[in-house]
């Protein structure tokens, strides 16, 4: 069950959601960014400064959290995002290679 | 360069636009379906059998070829499709395994 933020739960997470959420462009570049992260770091939304409303990033955000690609927690006046990479790599082997191999390393 | 099919070369398959074309169910039971069979293997968009009218089956196919995810050629009064299995395989490796684990073998 998802709990009261909209993260789902390992087994709940879907294909079709996962797809299209990183169907989009910057989600696509949230998930490949977090991704080349160490493992568990914390980026908040307006970190990626992106030039888009904050009500366009919060739902961007919302999407990625309720696919079940990122988990977002609460830090006073912003909020951090973390790359569920586990249950990922569990659910759907590979995917994220192949969102990482899509942008060169920065 | 796309062929005047639609068809993209390898190098030009986008990932945004697999990941929107597979994004939808009936779509990707499509690719599912082909990765299943062996390699090569023909199939008409009416052997589907989905309850959609030809003018949504049509669309769903043209989105699919437009991707790149298959190759569509003319039967007389049907059109072929095949997957192309190679330039994914290539492309985004583990992707059509992916798609596969999404529904148990018939």
């Amino acid at each position: 069950m998802s709990d009261e933020e909209g993260h789902p739960d390992r087994h709940e997470i879907e294909l079709g959601a996962v797809l299209s959420a990183i169907a989009d462009p910057l989600r696509r570049h949230v998930v490949a960014t977090l991704a080349r992260l160490p493992d568990g770091s914390e980026r908040t939304c307006a970190s990626f400064g992106f030039p888009v409303s904050k009500a366009s990033l919060t739902h961007h955000f919302k999407v990625l959290r309720h696919a079940g690609l990122i988990r977002q927690v609460d830090r006073g006046n912003s909020r951090a995002a973390t790359l569920r990479r586990d249950d990922l790599d569990l659910r759907f082997p590979g995917l994220l290679s192949i969102v990482m191999a899509e942008e060169p390393d920065e």
